[in-house]
């Protein structure tokens, strides 16, 4: 999960490399799915290293669509689509920063999904601290993050 | 698509392969995910033959997941997922006949999806042939339905 | 519930008598609140006689919203949102049909409500008589089927 | 919006407030409609002031209502009905902090609604004060925020 429109060249190219990580690993990489930002790049990313790509559009057809993901899930739902991102997945990575990604972190840790935070800000990270009883995982390094899921499962 | 708890032997069978005829062609399955009924079998027919199974699941977890689904999307949105279903499909294949199944099938027409139809009451298809403008595919054999998607393509 | 830009003339007739006679019995109407066919007319029967009207819209915003929809519900949802209005009914009235309509009654009728129907096509009515446990009350007159409503209550 | 089970003494007390002075202004009262925390709070403040509150409930039936919502909206959504609040209101205020109301902020910046805030954490308007291009209302007396509505309308 990450910003769209707004993400930063460095959020960019972190997504890119975290895609291809997971696709490295044999996972599966769930996005929402549209042709900007960081879901497009973590995308691109996992189909360079011959991934499974996933994408659950917020739209009610393909035509905001990445064109590395998939499988398109078509949801006509606009932002409440957030809540089946998180849902759907085992771990959710919110790399960098924004309205609509912030949304996604509050629903995946309400829902007790464990959330890795890249290119997170700190006022954000304060907050979450005092309300989550999660111990929250920050990296600066995508291949960390990874080996940090692996490590795990 | 097509009825799970009040599945019939015949759905059940058709499904499975019709599932396995999907893969076959290296298409990829989308169901509505649970353990049961036609989403089940047309799931382990589609796995039979080493194919990509899609499950839209309607709880908030993968409780009542079928076995045979690769892709979980947890929705927590109950029957308001059947939406979802046909959005993200580019044919629409009814198996079967049910409450669910057939609001399935109004969705599907009113998005202008194609829908093919095996296993189906004459008294639904009369009401659809007098409400959609769309000319009806109806099959007997799982066979000659997923020739008839081969020769679309 | 009811068909939206297909609505016939007679289905808009006795969507107003049967606003009117929600409103009158002092009960609140709950439409797909768009500005066309039976949600429209049915809102405005209800207005006519100072009832309360509440409209589950499909869109982001307001703007096909009827004119005679007291609180707007905007969903974002399409088509989607056809299980909230189900849900959120103590009863379900289905005005006339079409293909939005018909998977309204779907999933009312999977979700246990009771429904009325006035203006209904004989095919869907024997697809119903064969899915449904219910025992399905058909009505000629929205005076006949206000009054029933009142009965049980 | 704000939190149900982990409000504090001082969210329920605003909220009651809040809810009281939305009703004497003869404006209408949405919440997240459940018997718990700030959505309980407000309804029964407005209720006690003769106004008409709406609940949207993010279960299946109306089992976890607030006995102060009139007009229940049943989404079976789970978390996604999150998004309808805020989209169906004019005016959002947040009272108190939580991760779900945090995700109902950022959904309601992202629509472009105006938020008003009152009991917020630092932390929190840290973060939004960089992503949102709104300048933030900040109340701390329930009488202020409600004659700064007025005021605007």
């Amino acid at each position: 999960m990450g910003p769209g429109d707004d993400a930063t060249a460095k959020d960019i190219e972190c997504a890119f490399e975290i895609g291809k990580g997971i696709a490295e690993q044999g996972w599966v990489l769930l996005t929402g799915g549209r042709n900007v930002g960081v879901m497009d790049a973590a995308s691109k990313g996992a189909k360079e290293a011959g991934g499974l790509t996933i994408g659950i559009l917020p739209g009610a057809n393909r035509s905001s669509m990445s064109d590395f993901v998939d499988i398109p899930i078509v949801t006509d739902m606009g932002s409440a689509r957030n809540n089946i991102n998180v849902l759907s997945c085992d771990f959710v990575i919110a790399c960098g920063s924004g309205l609509g990604t912030a949304s996604e972190i509050m629903l995946a840790l309400k829902a007790n999904k464990l959330v890795l935070f890249i290119n997170q800000e700190q006022s954000l990270l304060n907050f979450l601290d005092k309300h989550s009883s999660q111990k929250f995982h920050r990296y600066t390094s995508p291949k960390h993050l990874i080996d940090s899921i692996a490590a795990i499962l």
